[in-house]
């Protein structure tokens, strides 16, 4: 597939991405009426759900990174050049922004926000730096005996990860950009973002590491 | 399998489509005492279930459209004549409609309702050409690989939808239709209907669009 | 493998069912206090998730019917002789008791009760038709393509029907009796039990003539 | 796979599901603000959704046991040597522990906590030998016809048990250990642990005995 079409692809799904991200905590909340709990669950499984059909869409097109951390570690496994993975992050970061501005128009929101959901607290970098690992783990392993269970198990660990870190795991740089571009239940504060995606670069390189320890030859194509 | 066969297909598929989304409602609604968060929750996962279920028992048969939206697109890949097209469009807009007033009678409700639930916003629209593109670039690029993917990939964005769209995802105009002759959750006053259909078919032709820039050849048969 | 491995097997099965069924009614209940809605989003949910463990448990030695509905239609596609029928049925009925007083037991209630449920409105027993008849349908035609895709079909199916149907889908002759012997969540007073049984029946065998409709050849095994 | 590779998989396996079963409680616990049948809602989906993908991630390397019942049975089943047995024990309950203390961390609560939840009823202990001779049932025979099928079965099988057993099915000792150092959501008395384990290793003997009735032959490899 020529590059110019994966990258199409790339900006698509992370546009689509962030709209399942952001569009369901628009609605979560706003239903929720102050019930944060059912507002996560809403929000969580929408986005494990929209992600496994994003994935099952544009994977076999793309490989469906939607996350700059994710095409780093594809460059580490060589299965990237480093133009490529240049461009796959110019795509999913404006893919990420124009999704989270069709989002707001969808839902009668302003177009330009700041959040003010401010997420600077020291823990929630650990969060990130274990959410990230974790997914990069899911994804350099889970394929190893099926590589059609992957996409589920992705889907899946987010849905979990949602819930089971203290920063409710945003584990991808571009979904963190464009999620301090919204004043909405899934926003960041733009100091927080930094952090984040220090911690995330920090779990991805954990995991590529510790995927190495249990295989030495070429990971099998996603 | 002969045309009578695939109609009768897609009359009781999307009778069980309508069964599923207007019942889940009613039923959602009730329970949940006016905390629309937990009904959304109940209707939406409900509707991805028993599309799942729908689609495996009659994909085999009809192709499991239950959308003339899916339908017109299958005719411009080729894949239904036009007079097929018509036929089947028929047969999802009455199986509709039948399922709807089944579910009044298990329910215990009035056989014939008009809803009063104006959807009548702009953004509405916009929210159903983004949410119907969405479903079709589903239909047409998740089963490349393997195609046996593709029935929990589309319930799994119905899912998602649900939550991530302004509009809660119609996506259909045959549903459109038939939601628009129940009074309850899930009801939309007709004068909003047609413009929920020519924003389904807007969105349908701009998926067709993309989804040719990915795929020159034939789509693989779902 | 021979019968009396088979009715083991559903003994087995419909017992896990019905503790499934059972025992995640009383814990939502209790844990929901009066907010039905999240009692019968965990009891739905976990039903489905406990079907579908089951069915691939025990799929493979008996079929996992649990239900006297599908071994009646099983006897109809002549996969069970009438004798097979009668002892599948009773190893269902025993089994489902079983499974309720386990429950009984694991949760400190008495083990002895009778529901005092009514649920004898007339409107139930046309939801009873529907319900059974599309479980059928989802049993008859949903493996034709790939049988390995029926368990989660049907589990599905359940978790949908829970909510789309007004008497939240007995669906089962076996676990309608099972049930008349509970007075918490899921119970059902036993005047309203043979009205569900005879529901169930017609449910049955119409489905048995529209899947008849769709395929002349013996099924395919499941 | 070289023993201390698949020693090291078990270890963070373990911590994964102790990060996924603890932290999701502390989330789900804070947001639901008292409403407990939430609070367990997302505890559950959590925890079978990151099972999941921890047993797609680890299994190819460990057989992604993270259970000393599991591993003990697997010993019976001549699968393990009996220091392989002892090994995999250690690292299950050291990772387990492990991943307590990280979600501690995650979450800014102190790092060594003791539980105050006593759980130490006698139904609970019967609880404990149906949630653990269920979950062997499932590894020992899901995977009879097509094994990929198994990791699905498991983790939905640990949502339904949730809710189907008044001890909500801890069916783990490593769990159980590493549950006793947090004062949380899902924490254990260190006084109800031993009880606990004695039930689960009777329900593994139960399991291991009723799957023998099935299957005469060496049990296809998970």
């Amino acid at each position: 597939m020529p590059l110019e079409k994966r990258l199409f692809s790339e900006f698509i799904g992370t546009a689509g991405l962030l709209i399942v991200v952001v569009g369901s905590g628009i609605m979560g909340e706003s239903l929720a009426k102050g019930n944060d709990a059912i507002a996560l669950l809403a929000n969580s499984l929408a986005t494990g759900a929209g992600l496994f059909a994003l994935i099952q869409t544009f994977g076999p097109i793309s490989g469906a990174h939607f996350n700059p951390a994710v095409s780093f570690v594809e460059y580490l496994w060589k299965r990237l050049t480093l133009l490529e993975l240049g461009a796959y992050g110019i795509a999913q970061v404006i893919g990420g922004i124009t999704g989270v501005w069709i989002t707001h128009l969808m839902f009668g929101q302003d177009l330009l926000q700041l959040s003010q959901h401010d997420r600077g607290e020291l823990r929630f970098f650990g969060s990130e730096v274990v959410a990230t690992g974790g997914l990069i783990l899911v994804i350099a392993l889970s394929g190893k005996r099926n590589v059609d269970t992957t996409p589920m198990a992705i889907a899946l660990y987010i849905v979990s990860a949602y819930w089971c870190t203290s920063s409710t795991s945003f584990a991808n740089p571009a979904v963190t950009i464009a999620r301090s571009l919204t004043n909405t239940f899934s926003g960041i504060l733009w100091t927080s973002a930094p952090g984040f995606i220090v911690a995330q670069a920090i779990g991805a390189l954990a995991a590529y590491w510790v995927a190495g320890k249990f295989t030495k030859t070429q990971l099998e194509e996603l």
